[in-house]
């Protein structure tokens, strides 16, 4: 098979290179830069370099939309609402990591993200990639929409009682905490080293652009779900992501009663890890894996149910979780090229 | 003035003997610990050696009591709620920094806790040292609970809102996060630097012992108020808690209605800065410090108002907030001693 | 074929265990705890947890040199000298990870290391695991001791200048930095992470257990080896080793010389990466991988060389190279099983 | 006294209005700034807000060196070695926080700095501002140059066995460590938080600009001295220089010996605290106060001696340094506004 990357040199690409070199699907990877086209890709990472180099092509959508089998996407809002459109219609299959065809919704694209939006044509030929609750559509998908990271870090630990209508739609507090290779590889004053170190710190309140995103999936599951409160805050780390979700239940639930009905849904889905009641996962859980762990618990004081979801943000909240998509597109198996094990310590 | 620090070798304790050591008003501080008796404070923490050693002296109540004026307990729960009913009634006066004071009903305490609570009597004539809201108290009392780490974050975070009963009381919600020094200095698996580094962990949720100390002083401002929802996570730093607060508003109040009413409630407390509109304070704006910073918002989305609330654990949280109540207890201007400008970066 | 690894549940461990769930070659994997024998390793380390739960067996050297084709110790140092000689003389071959069988002369091994040391016997049919200097004794071998992390950095970084007798013996001076998780997993007063974050510290000057293991390899290229001088030092990371070594040149080679010499010497070895003049690799080059990345210059006024070695201490300083050595020892593909790229970021 | 800091806004800047406004002998400070005039410091630095805030004023030279008492400035290379000649010959002293004004000799400058160097008159009258070795001179200075934080702890820690010819001056190899403060605030790839945490880096092998500023003053204790060996790392952590330094030894002295010179030399230095035999110091031994801590020990095996010198790079290295050297300038006691003990933990 053959791939292709847009953006390869960002975080997100990274990964992606790191996993499809390795997957035993692969047969060629191509690599596309508008920016540094005619470098190679291995001079800029000297530590990527196994054997030979990939020179960074100037991207020509004719070409790969003939010749490569499926092409990824990992560039920066905007981009993709403009690109995609040239690599449709052919013979590749697209698999987007940005936020551009994410929101079916034009105007709340627009909204939350202050650019234009893509065309509407292709707004509705994507389907959203969470593979947990969207397998038989991404099995048929020309072209994918990935979550972002904290939508699926959010969606994946709501999904159970949220489409199972057991909690009050209006109650929702989502506080999200990411690492900061999320702020993307641009320096910065917030990414300097002196400043984030020994630091927590808050931003974009309400303010988020994947908000609108976990709320459209909200008001699939259920129709009545109402805005939500996300919080997103900066932890002095690198990798990992933890939504923090708060709900009030709708009747009186035990931790075990809402513990079952997650390890039921999740039972089929290797890559989402249930605890048992009393154990909470951490971000380092899954570090370097495609896995998202979740606890939770019921407060008998409030009738508030605290969940806890955890991911690896450039992983299940970005290239793996394409590499994921990838699979069912294809037919692989669900876990191909996947590391199983998280790095620990 | 003479003052003692017992329990001198902890985190607390040691701020504590940094701030007193170089305060005005201080002219012989003695250190006291049962377990270290007899060995030198400056050949446990070379660092700490300026000129001369302080021996740590064992615990004797009865001579503490007349020839002190100030006595400071840095100890574990448990040990104040015996050893202070042996302090009181003498010259000194007694802050506490434990929690073995803070709870009015030694039930909770006992509940919370699992420890034996201190004799009621003692509860009773303890005051609680909030500075921001109970000054008055503070400056007749004897003997002082120094309030806990997260629940002066969260209170003086929610006090405004609460007391001026502008949210509906069921719908509170507290996220904190916590630097690791807020777990003291003994060494275990959690605190141990290759699981914590690059990891975001979550800790007794809903069972933290600080909740009950939060609730009991909210129902102080309204009688009317429930039971909270409070989540405590551990961050990868030493320093720093922010409590990320959540309630629903009663009324359309804007951001700024709201951050009018902070500004003037703490416009007489040197050491609470509110943050304007659109900023919000990061745990390292106070690191060092005994500075609280606040800032808030208001989501016209779902009227629920969010409030970022930051302290230094070991400062505000501990040390530096009993030095802040040693001042009003004895009539010194409340900053003296305190440093004004906290560590960057 | 069947490999066991005993002390599984240390840092090294883990990372034998997953390293080994995905070799190619490896069919039935048993873990050994005479501690905490009846458990199950999933149950200590919830996030390694993939399909069924590994229990936690009893040692029984005589079943396992018979009934396991390779037996990998992960154990503190004193348990190997006494276990490997009732495992050895079956079927199966032993990789050592620990110091025990790495010295060749009991008493250094006795002074450095402050106990028994392993039979004499045992140490002369051990052989020194180090793939890019011994590769025909390994394959050949039925005990590694496989090398300790500082020395592997070290090692490669001065084996082509000592080897080829290129620089003074005498001048040598090794000023080695690790990450933390190189002091275990046991928490101790200098892994707590709010001592040792924003810290950087010295230890065992010039009295590591390391130092004649340098040495004695140091010997074997040049008789005419000095003592060498060795520093270790703590740096506020989990992971990483790098090795600055420093010495005196016997003539005036250039920076370009060396390089050649280097990169000739490891050319094919494919876990040596020699960076081209004026580049430097840095820890986290080879974060999660086998690599040793390599630099150097000289410089004209002091007729020193520099070199920079870095490693990962976990992976090429323990459990990658045991792997690497186990390849060899049964001949399959050296990469074989060992990922081909590093984690960035 | 009237003071001004001429580049505020910077790192060491920042860490100057925090010591100086609580400076008792400091009545006025100015605060000046050519980028960033007319905006207020509290309204960048939201967290240093006090009472009142600091407008950033133009650059006048006239004026200044007229009004004011001292002078400090804390601006990158280049500023100084145009800007000082305008501000000596009046009222005011200068202490200049750059290397423009260290190296005696323009050519050096030049060649190290690549930077056209101040004028060789301006070079005369400067005098180096290390107290511990020039406390004379710095009394009757008028214009400071404050040494670089490379140069501090290395020759606090050569100081001793240098001056007193007690090793081979050829032998010198210093192997030094940073904090990421040291590279300042700008951001850019080296300073981006995940490119640098779990990450050890190496820079500017033999190329650092503080190389020619140790060996000037190694020439003034011994003009046998000879080009230093100076590596210089990047280490995880905000604040803090380790300089692990090693020598070869003329004669027999024990590590005892060599104690004795060192305590008896900073005896009455309050700012070197030299560690007893077998004790070293880290780096958050000074964090935030003015300290160098000194360690040293002999390895009987080499002859060498490794010498353990650390301060904080922000503090000793720059801006505290800046301040005692005022306090000498003007008579005031030497620690005077130093914050005596350091932050812990």
């Amino acid at each position: 098979m053959k791939a292709g990357i847009v953006g390869a040199t960002g975080y997100g690409g990274i990964e992606l290179f790191r996993l499809l070199t390795s997957h035993s699907q692969i047969d060629t990877l191509t690599l596309y830069s508008s920016s540094q086209a005619g470098e190679y890709f291995e001079d800029i990472y000297n530590q990527l370099h196994v054997e030979g180099k990939h020179q960074l092509k100037d991207l020509n959508p004719e070409a790969m939309k003939k010749d490569l089998d499926v092409i990824f996407l990992a560039t920066p809002a905007g981009v993709s609402s403009n690109l995609t459109p040239k690599l449709v219609g052919g013979h590749a299959k697209v698999i987007d990591l940005s936020g551009d065809l994410r929101l079916k919704d034009p105007n709340t694209y627009e909204k939350w993200y202050k650019k234009e939006p893509a065309p509407e044509s292709l707004l509705d030929q994507t389907t959203y990639g969470l593979p947990e609750w969207n397998k038989e559509a991404i099995e048929k998908a020309s072209v994918i929409a990935n979550p972002g990271c904290y939508p699926t870090a959010a969606l994946l630990g709501l999904g159970p009682v949220v489409e199972g209508q057991l909690a009050n739609p209006a109650s929702i507090v989502v506080d999200a905490k990411s690492g900061v290779s999320g702020a993307g590889k641009n320096p910065n004053p917030i990414t300097h080293f002196a400043h984030t170190q020994e630091n927590f710190q808050i931003y974009k309140v309400n303010k988020h652009q994947h908000i609108p995103e976990v709320e459209q999936q909200l008001k699939q599951w259920n129709p009545e779900a109402k805005p939500i409160t996300f919080s997103t805050h900066l932890v002095p780390m690198t990798r990992g992501i933890m939504a923090t979700i708060y709900l009030s239940l709708n009747e009186d639930f035990s931790t075990q009663d809402l513990l079952d009905r997650y390890t039921s849904y999740y039972e089929s889905h290797p890559f989402v890890r249930v605890r048992e009641e009393g154990e909470f996962p951490c971000t380092k859980d899954v570090y370097g894996s495609n896995y998202c762990d979740i606890g939770l618990t019921v407060d008998e004081r409030t009738r508030r149910v605290t969940i806890v979801s955890v991911i690896d943000n450039l992983m299940k909240g970005a290239a793996s979780q394409a590499v994921q998509n990838m699979n069912l597109l294809f037919g692989y198996e669900e876990r191909e090229g996947l590391p199983l094990l998280p790095t620990y310590p």
